[in-house]
């Protein structure tokens, strides 16, 4: 931390300084100037916050050598906005570290160093910098920095970034900061436009994003606890010991009066995209070998999101207060038939598919008008105990680790340790040991179970980030990198729920147990299910007809037809079941999957929410195969293995890639390696027929690596062969039309709108398999299924 | 069950018959006559127990057709038996479906109906079978069966069944059901002995051997209720849902003046081999599809006891309480120096290795001198729902179902099933529910969280069984298969035990937590550490040296050397830390495993233990290999598959079998298996050098699958050959000693008695590759460590 170690010999000589323009000082470094531009100056953030850390930090750093100037931006002119400003200015409080007369002198200079701007074409922007330029000029001081505040919505961030670009840029190797506030961004192509947007006119370092509970003490403190209490934590810190992580924003009050704001964002973009999601990372990160190394901070933290498993619609469930949708239609003007699907309550569940962390349920849930007002995490480790007598012992108690970001019935900061976990050490001055309490329950447990730690002197987190820029600390502020990373995460799930109704629910108390959530494996269900979803009635169903599944025919075959999630749901469940009937019959399940894409869904389907699939007595077999090294990234069994096959129990033995490469070499005719593969399937296949069969088709019409215009006809009587593809790589192994055709069951998944013309084109064509090898699929005994989602057959 | 319907009307006819030979009686079927013979009926269970058990069942058939003979047998002269046993037979009280009348009446009748015989010799023997039979046909009424119930000790089980066998077998189709209390054996292989001892008098049906925890209406309850509550059950009877059972039985009692007998045999022995082994059975068993077909029935159970896995000393806490070993030294005339291994108490962890239950733990626990009495087995539900808020709900509480056999705060016999769970089933007249309750708490929760279900009717377990003996209903007993299946299971662990020092507890209230336990991956540990283990200071440090690991040179190489089981744990934690280090090194660690019996305990204690070993990046290679197919049970691969690898989480790609099949054939020449595998090593491991080469030794000195006198002179420069063993299959392939010397570190692991021989030979002679392979091993830069455990080192 910064020391204000000058302050008492130095005082007289800075807080006579004027317009904050250094004087020479003895014995004070001379580091330069800081001009900090609040732009929105005036806004309820500034009035609040902003302000008032800005005081704090000049209060502390006015010893040190640097100088500053503040100005106060905004769209008002100057002499209207003036007494605004001063209003503001003059409410700020001093730290508790300054003395009642220290801090009216300090304060007094504060006030003196402060200007109104009006910012708002660009002229008063070229003014702005002229100005700055000239008073250093002018005053014959060093620049150290200028420190751009952006308290604006989020709209005008790029606008005023070429601004400050153009002509507000210090020379001379200043600094130059420009601090942005949430929302960066709606989704993860807004995020990224708007990052390529401000990418034009700032560099990456000279963006400070800010997620005000990076400010926070507890969550600043969670890296350097994790640290101190390594010894502790390291044998405990993974999925063996942790039962689940809960981090948990429950507020009391409603959107009110920021309807057209929240109604475009919801509450995983409010609070849970950021906040829970940065606290999230700072749990589940690798501790990095220094912690104010920055750049191994963020890539610690990215390498995280890149862990984190996808998301589907499943691994969430919504609410909405009940009173929401009237706000919606008095502060948006909309009609009574208005139905707002805008969530204010979410429950959702995040796996880190690390070994450390694999299947350990981390809970993010937040909501609007709830019970009470409280933040935290808390790491629940499992029960690991059997006590056989005395149950009432510390010993036999719940074991968690709570980081307390205030509120709720502690009403302070803390961080708390179950008694019986450890004792924790008390890691620096900053923070102290609470040994006595009122008697109060945190999370279940009476607060003299824990041992109890909080911060000596509290901080508001915008004070603490605005030092941090000043210190410029990047690890406590969103890089590009991360931020992309976050929406590329939340971006599927947002877009899966948009559709979906939100449980209502009637806010408070009165909520009772309407918003608990059951977790199972992957999935996030409401506990009660005894509810009627009031706006779905109101909606006139289109809600219920979204989850629909179509049954039909197609090319005079069956086809299943339903939205993309929904198809792979029912395509996995038909799996299930042909795979239990198989095993039930023979004790066998003979499965051949093919590559692509499309099967990518249900592979990961499969792997996370059918538990109960006989993997044991699966044999899985590849329909075709490039001919590539299997553990090359474009391997279809790579693809499989990936996805599928390293996620669930099966024996080596039951795994059959093709073999496409032998003796060192890929595909060679000599090899045979199409007739070995062939021997197999003889071999373990009863009457070479698999039980089910899964294909895709391309573009143009191929299946499995059947291609338009290869020699289909030269197969004859052979289950396996090496084709061409069109596309690189050109060379392929295949299973033939007759081995597909003798299938018992074959399914083909066609997926996306731009199928669609394809299905259409297919639809109306007779089988002509030289032309659309698809058409060949004419299973002699099974039975043939098109799978086709909604955006292929509709378009 | 069976019903008494002629009860009034047949009353007064039956109850005059004389001595119990049925004189006809109009409208009773002729099912004939049933002689009882308690051998050791004056003794305390028959006084106790069987002679209500058997006077009850009388009251129950008196009216059903069948007569009855009662013999109370023992070694005591007749006049000095006839007056104890008729105490006894006075004591009797009647069931409370019977009037205080008709009771009157039927226990007069059951009086004159009993006599006492001496039973000692063959003589006595003969001469009750000649008196039965002449009996029966001085009557002329019918026989149905004869009922020996043995309640003598174990060791005069044998010699009774020959003389029952010899001279009281019935004729003419009527039955002999001989019936045996535990203990059945102390170990496999005594119970193995018994019976087989008493196999040669009795066919296996004949034999009824009683846990009575399989009369207890709560245990025998335990098939019936998992089938009524299917469709509630069903879902949720797997490790997904379920976090633990734990199956419980606390006694207050000490086990003063049985010490002679118990010393023998110990807390596992006791109860948990037997009675608590029986419930967690019929917890876990298939349903079977008819719950009264026995062979389906035992048949289910059979397939839970193979599917246990192994148990070893780490998966047990044992204790004894601090007086024990005084009773001991005065019941068994003792010095003060004796000390007595012997658990009174013990906390164990199962694993049942079925998919259902996978890791799911099952904590067997039971003790003497403990604070309360008490004996439940509890399902106990994972917590998989979030509260929002209203915390105190019973939707946010516990989930479980407890079978609780008696005893404790609840003092009756009951199914207890969390609210939040389901209402179960009130399955039939039998069982009540209970709604109106004492303001009790059971297992943490208060009573009234629950549904509670108990027997309109509480019957003494003997009483059941007495029953269920008369009708053949052997499901209720314990079969040979049983016997010997659970004794298997058991033994291990018994023997590995067999030298550990129990902790002491001073008993009752006192031990506090003390006997708590800790459940980490497989292993179970008190979860008190500071406590000083006094009997081992005792015992002049046997207790310690016996864990000791020594290191010391072999053959001029580095030599390991401690009890099989800790010798495993090093090599293990050396495999660990090797791995370890070639991964942060490169990125890689390339194992190169061999086949045979040691390894086995190593891949076991890997796969359960080790949950950080960074499998991910560890390729699995093999030293040598059967030409036999890879599925094989004698497959080395195949054994490695199903030990390990299936349990650990490895890609695909990073598993290496050898080629020993290729074109449908085994190791030919010409299918160059062995170069394929050569150049699989030389493609992937860098500079053909393995990390770690795990090597074992036969009995002539071979290594790998290298024999002496083959022309290992012949492999040149190979790293891969095919060579020929003297046993059968013959047809080997193998790493040549040139693959083996160039790794980085060899291990050779010599387990086992048998081996001593060869290690004392080995000493002592000079490196001779052709006459001794492994003397070959040299490893050029690498190091060789002989891990030697004290059995083949010390003989």
């Amino acid at each position: 931390m910064w020391k204000v170690v000058w302050a008492a010999l130095l005082l007289l000589a800075t807080v006579c300084a004027q317009r904050g323009y250094a004087k020479e000082t003895k014995g004070a470094p001379k580091v330069g100037h800081v001009s900090v531009v609040i732009v929105g100056g005036t806004g309820d953030l500034a009035k609040k916050y902003l302000w008032q850390g800005f005081f704090q930090l000049y209060a502390n750093q006015v010893s040190s050598g640097y100088s500053f100037s503040f100005y106060g931006g905004g769209l008002l002119p100057k002499d209207k906005a003036t007494p605004i400003l001063f209003e503001a200015l003059k409410g700020v409080v001093c730290p508790r570290e300054l003395s009642v007369e220290r801090c009216a002198l300090v304060k007094e200079q504060f006030l003196k160093l402060a200007e109104y701007w009006q910012l708002k074409t660009l002229e008063d922007y070229q003014a702005l910098g002229k100005h700055l330029t000239e008073q250093l000029k002018q005053e014959g001081i060093v620049e150290a920095g200028r420190l751009f505040y952006l308290s604006v919505p989020a709209f005008a961030y790029a606008d005023i970034a070429e601004k400050i670009n153009n002509s507000c840029r210090p020379t001379n190797g200043a600094w130059l900061r420009v601090v942005l506030e949430k929302p960066f961004g709606h989704d993860f192509s807004s995020a990224q436009l708007l990052s390529t947007q401000l990418g034009t006119s700032l560099k990456d370092e000279e963006m400070y994003r800010i997620d005000h509970y990076l400010g926070k003490q507890v969550v600043s403190k969670i890296l350097p606890f994790r640290r101190e209490n390594s010894k502790h934590l390291d044998p405990i810190w993974n999925k063996h010991h942790i039962e689940r992580v809960e981090i948990v924003l429950k507020e009391t009050l409603d959107a009110r009066g920021r309807i057209p704001f929240y109604d475009q964002y919801g509450v995983i973009r409010d609070v849970i995209q950021n906040h829970l999601t940065e606290v999230m990372t700072l749990l589940t990160m690798g501790l990095p070998a220094n912690l104010s190394d920055v750049k191994e901070v963020l890539r610690n933290k990215l390498k995280i999101f890149s862990a984190l498993q996808h998301l589907d619609r499943n691994c969430a469930t919504i609410g909405q207060y009940q009173t929401y949708n009237l706000e919606v239609q008095e502060e948006l003007n909309k009609t009574k038939e208005y139905y707002s699907l805008t969530p204010t309550f979410a429950g959702i569940m995040v796996h880190v598919d690390i070994a450390q962390y694999e299947k350990m349920p981390i809970i993010l849930t937040s909501g609007k008008m709830l019970d009470e007002r409280l933040g935290y995490a808390r790491i629940l480790f499992k029960n690991d105990i059997f006590c056989v007598q005395s149950h009432d012992s510390v010993h036999c108690k719940p074991k968690q680790i709570v980081f307390y970001f205030g509120h709720g019935t502690l009403q302070y900061p803390a961080i708390l340790v179950s008694k019986n976990l450890f004792k924790p050490d008390l890691m620096d001055t900053e923070w102290k040991e609470v040994t006595e309490h009122k008697d109060v329950s945190v999370l279940g447990m009476p607060i003299s179970d824990y041992y109890v730690l909080t911060p000596t002197v509290q901080r508001e987190a915008y004070t603490e980030l605005i030092l941090h820029i000043f210190q410029g600390r990047k690890d406590s502020f969103i890089s590009t990198e991360n931020l992309l990373a976050s929406w590329g995460f939340w971006t599927p799930l947002l877009h899966g729920l948009a559709k979906t109704s939100p449980r209502l629910y009637p806010g408070g108390a009165d909520n009772g147990n309407l918003l608990d959530f059951r977790l199972l494996g992957r999935e996030v269900t409401f506990a009660n299910e005894a509810v009627v979803m009031i706006t779905q009635d109101h909606m006139g169903g289109s809600g219920a007809e979204s989850f629909q599944v179509m049954q039909g025919k197609y090319r005079s075959a069956d086809m299943v037809s339903a939205w993309p999630e929904e198809l792979i749901v029912r395509l996995a469940a038909d799996l299930q079941a042909a795979a239990e009937n198989a095993v039930r019959e023979g004790g066998r399940f003979h499965l051949a999957l093919s590559g692509g894409s499309s099967p990518l869904a249900l592979f990961q389907r499969l792997a996370r929410h059918h538990y109960s699939f006989p993997w044991r007595d699966t044999h899985v077999w590849m329909v075709d195969e490039r001919c590539v090294p299997l553990t090359e990234l474009d391997s279809n069994f790579r693809t499989l293995h990936d996805q599928l096959l390293q996620h669930v129990k099966m024996p080596y033995f039951n795994i059959h890639p093709m073999p496409v490469q032998m003796n060192q070499r890929l595909c060679v005719e000599e090899d045979s390696g199409a007739l070995l593969y062939e021997r197999d399937i003889t071999q373990l296949v009863n009457a070479s027929s698999f039980h089910f069969v899964l294909l895709g088709v391309g573009y143009d019409g191929h299946t499995a690596s059947l291609f338009p215009g290869s020699k289909l006809d030269t197969h004859g009587d052979s289950l396996v062969a090496l084709t061409e593809s069109p596309a690189k790589p050109h060379q392929r192994m295949s299973l033939t039309l007759k081995a597909i055709n003798q299938a018992q069951k074959v399914g083909v998944l066609v997926m996306g709108k731009s199928k669609h013309e394809l299905v259409t084109q297919l639809s109306r064509v007779k089988d002509n398999p030289k032309k659309w090898p698809v058409t060949g699929i004419r299973p002699t005994s099974g039975r043939l299924v098109w799978y086709i989602d909604y955006d292929a057959l509709l378009g």
